[in-house]
C-alpha cells in the first residue's frame, strides 16, 4: 500500500504569482520519497552519503491541476514500482487538504542505481527491494 | 516559553560539500516561524495572502557551529521578542538530534510590519501580539 | 530559431551527491524562458506582477543524460511552440560546455494563459505571440 | 578593487509577497563569490569537488533596505578581506539597477578553510590569497 506524507506549503515554496513554484512540487515529492525510505528503516544519513550506491533521477514528469498556496496542508501519496534490477519509478499524487479527494498535482520520478564513483549501473540493494515491497501497489 | 519545531534535513537542503547549504538554514528557521504562527492559531494561508499587512525580514544573521547532513533530525527552538509597535525579532537555536545539547547553528531575524500595498510601516496586529506573548521568554 | 541561454552551475544548485539536484534543472530551464521573454522586448517586472494574465506551468517533464557539476558552463537551447490560443509549450536542450554536442538533459514545459484573479483561461497576449514567432522552429 | 556581478532576479527567487525571499539574497551573494573566484582564474569545478580544502560559511548577516522584484537587474559589489591565515570575510553591496546608487541590501559572509575530510582548520591556498589580493579594498 502507498506511503503517505504530510507537508505544509512553506512561504519559501511559493513565487510572486502567489502559488507554489512549479519545480518545487517535484522537490516536495522527493521529500516524500526520503520520508518513505526512513519509514522503511533506512538510515537517511548513511543512504545519502553512501559512495557505493547512488540513485539519481533519470526522468521526472509532473502535471498540475490546482494551485497550491502557502499554508496549504498537502498529503502526498507515493507508490514505488520496480522496473528492472537496477531501476525503479515512483508515482506521486499530491492532494491539498482543503479540497480532499481531487489531486492538486501528479508526478513521477524514475531512478537508476549506480556506483557513485564510477557512475556505472548496479543492482538495487536489499534495503531498497524491501522498501519497494513495502509500498508498491 | 520557546516554540519547538522538528525538521528532517532534506537532500535538497544540501550542496556538493555534503552538508546543508548555508542560506537554507535561514529558510528552515523561517519554516519554524511559520509553524509557530499556525500553532498560535493564525491561518497561514490568510496570513501570507494578506495585502493589508506584510512582515518582511529587514535583518538576518546566522552562525554555524557544526555541519548538518541529509537525514539529520533538527530541533529548532524559536523565541520572538517585540522591539517596537511595528517591529519584532526572532532568535533561533538549531540543534541536530545526533548531538543533543550543543547547537549546530544560531540565527536571528528582524521583521517589520508594513502595509503591503503602500509599503509604509504599521502596528502589529492583535494576532501577532498574542503570538509574541505566547512564545516570548 | 531557438533562443540560447548561458548559465553557470552554482554551488546552490547541487546536492550532497555532488551534482545538480534534479528539480533545479527545471528551474534553470525556466530562467532560460524568462531570459527569452526579456530578449523579445518584454518587461519582466511588469510581466511577473501582471494580475490580468499569468502563465502557470500545467505540465513539465525532464530527462537526464549526464550529471552536471558546480562550475559547469551550461548552454540551454529553448524552442517555444503554440498549442492553442491560450496555450504553448517550450522544449529545452541543456548542454554542458565540457561535452559539446551531447545534451546533459532535455525538458519540456507546457503553459496556459489565465486571468490571475479569476484563474480562468484567456488568449495569449500580442507580446507572447510575437515571442513565439521569434523563437519557434 | 571590488568585483562586480550582474544578476537578474528570477521568478524562482521570489515568494508570495511578490519580492525576493530573504534567504535567497544570501544565495545571490554566494553566486557573486563563485563568479569572482572564476574571474580570478580558479577552476570552479575543481574548487567545489576538492576534498582537501573546503570553505564553509561560519557566519552570515544581511540587511534589507528595499524590496527586489522578479526581473530587477541587480549589481552586486563584493569585497573580500583576510581575517587570519585560515579565515576571510566578504562584504557585499546589492544594488537594484532601477535605483542606482542606493543599495537594496548589504550582506557579509565569513568563511573558514578546513580539510573537508577531517573538518580541521588549514591555511588558505595560494589561489585564494591571490583572489583576496585581487579584489580586497
Amino acid at each position: 500500500m502507498p506511503f503517505t506524507y504530510n507537508r505544509t506549503v512553506r512561504f519559501q515554496d511559493t513565487d510572486a504569482a502567489g502559488v507554489v513554484y512549479f519545480a518545487n512540487v517535484l522537490a516536495v515529492c522527493h521529500e516524500a520519497y526520503e520520508e518513505s525510505l526512513a519509514a522503511s528503516g533506512i538510515n537517511l544519513k548513511a543512504f545519502f552519503s553512501n559512495r557505493e550506491a547512488a540513485l539519481p533521477v533519470i526522468h521526472a514528469t509532473v502535471d498540475f491541476y490546482r494551485p497550491m498556496f502557502a499554508g496549504d496542508r498537502l498529503i502526498i501519496q507515493l507508490t514505488p514500482k520496480q522496473i528492472a534490477g537496477d531501476e525503479f519509478e515512483i508515482a506521486y499524487q499530491v492532494f491539498s487538504g482543503e479540497v480532499a479527494g481531487r489531486s492538486a498535482a501528479k508526478a513521477l520520478t524514475k531512478h537508476v542505481c549506480i556506483d557513485a564513483a564510477t557512475r556505472t549501473r548496479k543492482q538495487l540493494s536489499e534495503d531498497l527491494i524491501q522498501w519497494l515491497r513495502q509500498f508498491e501497489s
